[in-house]
């Protein structure tokens, strides 16, 4: 194989036609195959094409629902993007559950951004931070421009101060900045306005002292943002998780609930399968709202980790015979800018919200999240998590492979005490398909 | 707002109706939408409809390709599913820099799988220890019938042991099991193994200790998979490292990059953005080839924080004037089963990537961690990140307001020295069409 140059520059239909020549003997099969996933819309597909770059189709994840989700006293439909399987069925399960039991509550703690300068002088530490508290007006007085719309809409820099990071590495300092950024996530907002205090900060820092040049390293904001954070919860009287489904008593239940949520701030192996399952239900909406699952994750995990052993992030309580069950982590999530109007099905789960505000799309999210949390561990500490999720998987491959009534129910028959592969049941279907 | 009963059973045009009717004044415009995101191929929809539950229509994200991927002496063209502007084409700049100095290095430390039964149990430790190294070859024959596929094709239970967590939690104990799950992922295999032991454990102890019946709390395999690790890297002479656009010389840029290595070590506030960087280029990978990017982000974010403080992924050394810049990280992913061989385009970036061996997808995966975060890292100690993701994104609007050329050079000359919002490009190509 050769390297190909100029491909960016390539139209898409090069981009494609290379593709195929290259890696797929130039099947039309498989350009029809990706033009397939095209939106049928030439301006609809182009808004798809430019959001990145090299585009050649669109990947599809299913986008589902789950209605009757009470939170806060108010029914909403929650949208999910997810494909695995049997995540959305648990999140409606649990929302009916609860839904019976007085439904979820959260708040919103705090909503605090937080952006970084990272510098470096060589200079006099007392004299810097000295100058600095002289200079900090100027400073703020130059970001006041940018500072315009987003002051407009309540927003703007909530603090800005120095750090001393010498004992951690050599001449190391940070402008450490906080932001209410409102309805937006704000990342294009808070990185411009640290692009314009790293270039103010050195020109300043470099005429006072001429011996000592300031470098700036980087300026960027922080996806580590444990001050925007939401708690959510659920409570009932223990006697009222009785359930026929459970197959035990409730507070036998209760029990082995607590002792599940226990493990997961004991055993790191457990607490990452269980903060994993959190993320299910909180990337689902993530996505769906056209926000970024990889800045919420790497907050989400590193907060899980933040007293110096990674645990699971839920937390339970059974006193006075109460159950109560709840969820606490940083969200840093926009309801404005980004994707959130730029893409269609955003703004459709958005309007389906009830156009939320910011702050609002953290307690839902936060509940989807406990409600995922909810189902994982009840499915685990009663029936077993492979009962729900192999009837899905099964499901899934005999639509692939065609499956007619007769093939599914034999496959459903022969399989059950089996372990569910593509392979086996290909295999199983295949066969009985020689013998008719 | 009402609660609506029996939804999941609803046909997908009544889930479309209930939300429409409930949610947007009946509009036929939105549900004209949601079916303008549907496959055109019905079977081909009933696919991705069934892979979850209660679902309307598929979510779009571009799926975009990067070509020229040099990693162990092979050419590769990755594909990419992320919807943030300029993370493909950070990648494709990256391949072509490292292309020309050599390309990338991956090799995979181990694969070894984890799966636990959490138990607990009132009696005698000594006794139940004792127990187990007896019935332990039982337990292992128990699960016989369950492993014939999986070592077949080469894996199978690579060991067993009890563990005592008493010191942790009073009662708890664990069956500690590792796997060789092969070329797949494995969950379903290792969940449905762990059901059995578990099953069977309870049953041989309360057999053999009849005044303390052994409660199983859960059976589940662990997302934190630390032995199934991979490493990737580049390497170049420091002197080659020049190129023009880095607007210094090759010692400055190798002296920056490292700074900004290490302060991922320090600061928190850093390190989570530093991974979310790498996981910009991870998850594109992950989601394009099928497999699940919740399980490959908290794996490697708990590993981040592995020592008891989060820290940034990535290492570098500058020795005997050499740039040595790596990416080591558990990667649990497979290349059958799950949606591999279900996704129609999972399994066109599986061909694309030559149908790899899991082993080469982990690989390929780390390689592109690694080379987003190099991406990211060259932009911010060089021309900050702004100015790349600002035309981008600026570009993404004007697509979206439907901007015609003129329009689009008064946007670009107008906003250069200014923050880009969706509502700041909208007052202003508004004001020139007023003007007009």
């Amino acid at each position: 194989m050769q390297t190909v140059t100029g491909f960016s520059k390539f139209s898409k239909q090069e981009k494609i036609d290379y593709l195929v020549n290259e890696f797929f003997a130039s099947s039309s099969h498989t350009t029809d195959l990706l033009k397939s996933f095209w939106h049928p819309n030439q301006d609809h597909q182009k808004i798809f094409d430019e959001f990145s770059e090299n585009t050649l189709t669109n990947f599809y994840s299913p986008y589902g629902v789950v209605p009757n989700f009470l939170l806060n006293g108010k029914l909403f439909c929650l949208p999910m993007v997810i494909e695995e399987s049997s995540v959305v069925a648990a999140c409606a399960r649990t929302a009916k559950f609860w839904l019976e039991r007085g439904g979820f509550s959260a708040e919103v703690i705090d909503t605090e951004k937080v952006g970084q300068v990272h510098f470096s002088w060589a200079g006099n530490k007392e004299k810097l931070f000295s100058y600095f508290t002289e200079i900090k007006n100027e400073l703020l007085d130059e970001i006041k421009p940018a500072m315009t719309r987003m002051e407009k809409r309540g927003g703007g820099i909530l603090s800005l101060e120095l750090r001393d990071k010498t004992d951690l590495e050599e001449n190391y300092y940070q402008l450490y900045c906080t932001f209410n950024t409102c309805d937006a996530m704000g990342a294009n907002f808070i990185n411009s306005v640290l692009e314009i205090l790293g270039e103010k900060i050195k020109q300043k820092v470099d005429r006072a002292f001429s011996e000592d040049n300031l470098t700036v390293i980087m300026c960027i904001l922080s996806n580590y943002t444990p001050n925007c954070r939401v708690k959510a919860s659920v409570f009932c009287p223990i006697e009222k998780l009785s359930d026929k489904s459970l197959e035990m008593s409730a507070e036998q239940f209760a029990f082995k609930f607590a002792q599940a949520v226990k493990i997961s701030k004991i055993d790191v192996h457990r607490a990452v399968t269980h903060n994993k399952g959190i993320f299910n239900g909180i990337d689902a909406i993530v996505l769906a709202t056209g926000n970024d699952f990889r800045a919420i994750e790497a907050c989400g995990h590193a907060f899980a980790a933040r007293d110096g052993t990674y645990k699971g992030l839920s937390d339970i309580s059974l006193q006075n015979g109460n159950f109560s069950f709840s969820l606490e982590l940083p969200l840093a999530m926009g309801t404005v800018g980004g994707l959130t109007s730029l893409h269609p099905l955003a703004k459709f789960s958005l309007d389906m919200l009830g156009q939320p505000e910011a702050k609002e799309l953290m307690q839902v999210t936060a509940a989807i999240g406990l409600a995922q949390n909810f189902a994982a561990l009840r499915s685990l500490v009663t029936s077993g998590i492979q009962k729900g999720h192999m009837k899905m998987h099964l499901m899934n491959i005999l639509n692939h492979l065609g499956a007619n009534q007769f093939e599914r129910e034999k496959a459903h028959e022969y399989l059950q005490d089996k372990i569910i592969s593509f392979n086996a049941v290909r295999e199983f279907v295949g066969g009985l398909r020689n013998y008719q």
